[in-house]
């Protein structure tokens, strides 16, 4: 292992001798780091944690951080945190411990993911987002800066969440009533949207900036305004430069996307059943 | 004193044997720690800082931070930061010097609290939220995650502030000509709200998500839209679960409140006269 | 040089006698370092740092960080990062490699600027706001507390940028046609206030808290709502304590520009002719 000055390992913790730490790195006990990885300077990895192979942890994280509100006294409890392998945190962020998180994961800076939440693969959250814990955010979801996601949360595969929407789950603060939002596949919730608690937003539906929603929102539904309401068809919406339908963006765009390397539909047809329903849409809109 | 790897501490500090610190932390001079306090790795104890006992402070904090603008040389000065007993503040954030700050005082991570402000006690302020100082915030007062409070703000004991709401402060930006807002008691607003500058919130308002509130709140008064305006009775609101009224919300919530034990009405029963009045609510809306 | 505990100072980096360090600082190589400044506890400076005369970087500060979409093996390239004399940098922001920042920068804490942006001299950026990258900002330029400002924005001189406000780029998301949006010279967008992409908002204009502009924003124009429309003109607006205009600010504001010990009027005449066709006004509103 190539380290830096002043740095600490923890007792039982399993740390390959390909792995770089920076300076000032606090490795806690019990704590197991894929090969290939990359601790930068004065992060803290938490006992229980796993972090998959060729992981970064940019300078200053905290991995696996304790919920200090049953755990004030530091006591080792059962939880965990599992992130799968090529996970890239960047600096300044908090992932706490208690979930389970897939491969390719990607955060920007300063981001807070809270306890009990269950991640795909290829998740991606922006830098200043605060994921509140015990979610359910499934695989390619792309989450940009300044999200605020509240506990109990479901949001499917390539959900598009776009910077600082608003995920809520109290329909009557303060109350012991919350109500989690489900966001269904493809998605696509633009800039500064608020979404009110137990909503759910079906497949292919458009949410446009700023928009306050107060009811559900049907697949294929352009809701806008405050109060939000459906205001076109999401296969009406054309790309302002190049004047086609810009919907399903999963035909026009690939950046990151598992089709990035043929097209959705050649990708989509090759999936078995069980995935194709996963994916909640008939493709053929 | 318990403590890790690389700490420094500074002259004229009064820490406790029980006290125990993390790595690297820093604590600088005329700093008192109060009894069985942890002070978590990398954090910064600025110097005039007083801590109240069995207080957390979690790493990568900065407690009793300079006021850069005139401070810039790091003079020591008169101000200093006072924070009462039972004080839990998460890992990344920055309480500025110059503050009063109560007993059992929460906060998230990455908490920016400016100088100059008092505090109540049992107060709880949110991940990433921005006080900006000068501001009065009384006792049980709940501010959520991503708050922004403007310099010369006053919040009534129990008001509920929910995650993003913002607290304006400049009637027509810019100017030196500030009007502060207030908020009653057990005012609740919520998520995403922006209140003008200058504006009264009154006792059991409330103030729907996404409403931007250009005028005064008078009490019962429930406000929604942009621009914000009264839609109905807070008395007429029912609970989405339970169909019964859901305000006023002490009779139905009390997790953290003082009343927690027994109910409300118990607990005001017993209040004197001086602190019935400061609530601000005759019970029997 | 004066320097606290476990600093680190890479290779070939330059740093004169006068310079101090706090402890656990991390200078990387190849940093030049101004006479008079300072680099608070923990704080990280990247390889390829230029930083000025007299500048202040905070705790926990990374300066220089690197892109690491591009760099996830950290093999030093051709970007680098200059900032200018005089900056403060307050604790705990991250200021990416490949920007160009003029003097007397300041920032909150908790910042995020990312790569390939240029800033004038004089921009003030607030605690937790988020500058995406390739923008352009001009002198004098202030953005508050919170905002986020999409890639390819670009921000004239003594454009005022209250805080929370979303300028955002992508019109139909996701897409590959992003559309940056100009804020012309002295234009004032309220808090919280959502600009579409590609839009204009020409110099002395007016957008309003909570407004959601949907439609470029000509001169003198006041835009409120959501969506957002015309509502007045800004030369009809009043400082609500003075009963005077308001509005043009220059005329009544001078905290931290260059008019401040004069007036206006006085700096502006003295201008020569490009520096007066650069701020589009004709000085007789």
């Amino acid at each position: 292992m190539e380290k830096g000055l002043n740095c600490v390992i923890g007792e039982n913790s399993m740390i390959p001798d390909d792995v770089k730490l920076g300076h000032n790195v606090i490795i806690e006990d019990n704590v197991i780091i894929g090969e290939g990885s990359y601790i930068d300077t004065n992060s803290i990895i938490r006992s229980g944690t796993t972090l998959g192979k060729n992981s970064f942890i940019g300078a200053n994280c905290i991995i696996g951080e304790y919920q200090m509100d049953f755990c004030l006294y530091r006591v080792y409890h059962e939880h965990a945190l599992f992130i799968g392998d090529g996970a890239l945190v960047r600096s300044g962020s908090i992932i706490y411990t208690g979930s389970k998180i897939g491969t390719d994961f990607q955060t920007g800076h300063h981001v807070i993911l809270r306890e009990k939440s269950e991640l795909g693969d290829h998740v991606s959250i922006g830098t200043l987002s605060d994921i509140q814990g015990n979610c359910r955010i499934g695989s390619y979801v792309r989450i940009h800066s300044s999200v605020f996601v509240a506990p109990d949360t479901s949001i499917e595969d390539f959900a598009w969440i776009s910077p600082r929407v608003m995920l809520t789950n109290d329909p009557t603060p303060p109350s012991d009533n919350m109500k989690g939002i489900v966001v269904r596949s493809f998605a696509v919730i633009a800039a500064s949207a608020i979404i009110l608690p137990g909503l759910e937003i079906d497949s292919d539906s458009l949410i446009a900036a700023g928009a306050v929603v107060t009811k559900d929102v049907p697949r294929y539904a352009v809701v806008a305004g405050n109060p939000g309401k459906v205001i076109s068809d999401i296969r009406k919406v054309k790309n302002k430069v190049t004047g086609e339908p810009a919907y399903p963006w999963r035909e026009h765009f690939s950046n990151h996307m598992p089709w990035s390397e043929s097209d959705f539909e050649t990708w989509y047809n090759e999936l078995d059943i069980e995935a194709k329903n996963k994916l909640r849409i008939n493709h053929n809109m």
